[in-house]
């Protein structure tokens, strides 16, 4: 038995709320010591900061932060607590641009600590079913279909509309970490058009169409304004039948029939985020997986903007 | 002495007559023993193909392509190429998206042939010795200034206002390839702006503020509007002096002297890549850094987009 490693969690937001801390007390791996964030917010007594600059002038000791500010300030914090020698885990996207996190990976490496990229939506109970399942087969399409509620599901999130919070790309590159997860060739942008409101600078809807070296055509659908029944479903049929991965990854279904094994490892998404964190702490390594933030850079690098009507929350 | 390679000239558009074939008529390495256009050109009675399929089935024997068509079609082109046990040669940008980059750097390794993305910014007189210089000070500040005219240097270039045809960041790449290479901290994208016509699809103009891992700003100004003087400049200011890099990376000037050693090992841009593409080739290695190509997509995925008057060739 090993100690628990010290965390602190940076950025006490909805996500930190609703998955990190009920993870983070479910797990074995972490102990909890300490919050950080600009209101001041403490967790059950625990020792709490405005910032990690106090945090390591407090001298309490810490291994490891959980970094869920918003992707745009995320950069220098990360820097600063690498520099700590901290283990650092990124919320997704692990930040607002592709070059900021090779060079946090790059830093990770020479001060010896472990740099962690996480897919949270890699980790639901389908999707290495769906990954194994679809290695053995010949991939002939795919449709990747994300809508949502921005108004249920990002209440009051302004930093999402700013450039760099990637508008319904925040979603969707949950189920572009699944695709890039799941599919077995890789896959590139032909062609993207995104919507745009008149008054913000992210996109509100867009549709992509990929194509895999194959020839294969992966067509994505995102909306952010789906009122009523929401959908988080990707499908691919195959020369052998037809998979599909709903509800966000957690529910697989093989030519109409549920497909999903119980299989005792599983954790559930941040439980298992947790977990992963743990593992290479230990084992003195890091996880940098930068394709699905590669394929929303790519979207934008060769999508057309649509400007469409203002969104009002 | 070892044999030529042979090569086929591959989209015999502009570039591929203003560099391409003097440089290959001027160096050693290569034997050009064919062309691939459309139009069905023919340079100085060589055999020449609509397409790499019609080259492939001629059963004319090719070692190695150079591919100068679009970016937008360049892929698919390369993946067939590399498939034909081909070493290939990608003008820049190397692709229209970053994945298909990568995956084509995979294929070619999986083949055992050289890949080469081409920058030829960086085999400019004055970017080595400006990375050799920048190397040993502190770099304070830097200023990217790339102004021209679109109608001037890319006359009739639909492509270059299509996604993927990145507007003024087709020439804007060439700076980043150049910064990419001397500066000798990594930088990302904290802001963009990206004017873009009504009427097309891809920005006109830009601003761009980098930081660097140290805090120093790098500022970069795009613009295809220029007339008059025309500027390609990076000036960048250190604790010992301010360097200028100017005439698109042809000119070093140290603190207002000119500082160009006159070095025999210099070939000028495009002959210095085929020698650079000669050597990779020999030696069985690729060569692919997709640092300028990257930047350019986290310019876009974190730039606001600005609609301005439509532009009219």
């Amino acid at each position: 038995m090993t100690a628990p490693i010290r965390l602190a969690l940076v950025g006490m937001g909805k996500i930190a709320h609703d998955q990190h801390l009920p993870a983070i007390a479910a797990g074995q791996s972490f102990d909890l010591v300490a919050t950080v964030s600009r209101s001041g917010e403490s967790v059950g007594g625990l020792p709490f900061f405005r910032d990690v600059y106090e945090l390591a002038a407090s001298g309490l000791e810490v291994d490891a932060v959980s970094l869920c500010t918003p992707p745009q300030v995320r950069r220098a914090i990360a820097q600063y607590c690498i520099g700590q020698g901290w283990h650092v885990f990124l919320e997704k996207p692990p930040g607002a641009t592709l070059a900021e996190v090779i060079a946090l990976r790059d830093a990770a490496a020479a001060k010896g600590v472990s740099l962690f990229a996480s897919w949270h939506s890699r980790y639901a109970d389908g999707v290495e079913p769906a990954r194994a399942w679809l290695a053995e087969r010949e991939v002939k399409r795919a449709k990747i279909t994300w809508r949502e509620d921005v108004r249920v599901w990002h209440p009051g999130q302004d930093w999402i509309w700013e450039p760099g919070g990637f508008g319904v790309f925040d979603p969707g590159i949950n189920a572009l970490s699944i695709a890039t997860r799941i599919l077995p060739r890789p896959f590139f942008v032909e062609t993207a058009e995104l919507d745009v409101p008149s008054n913000r600078a992210a996109p509100i809807a867009a549709r992509v169409s990929f194509r895999d070296t194959a020839g294969a055509e992966i067509a994505m659908d995102l909306d952010f304004r789906q009122e009523g029944p929401q959908h988080w479903d990707i499908e691919v049929e195959t020369d052998d039948g037809t998979l599909l991965l709903s509800k966000g990854g957690s529910v697989l279904t093989i030519d109409g029939k549920e497909a999903l094994a119980h299989d005792a490892d599983l954790h559930g998404e941040y439980p298992g985020l947790y977990h992963r964190f743990g593992a290479i702490v230990r084992a003195g390594v890091s996880d940098v997986d930068v394709s699905p933030l590669r394929a929303v850079a790519d979207v934008f690098l060769r999508g057309r903007h649509i400007s469409v009507e203002p969104f009002v929350e």
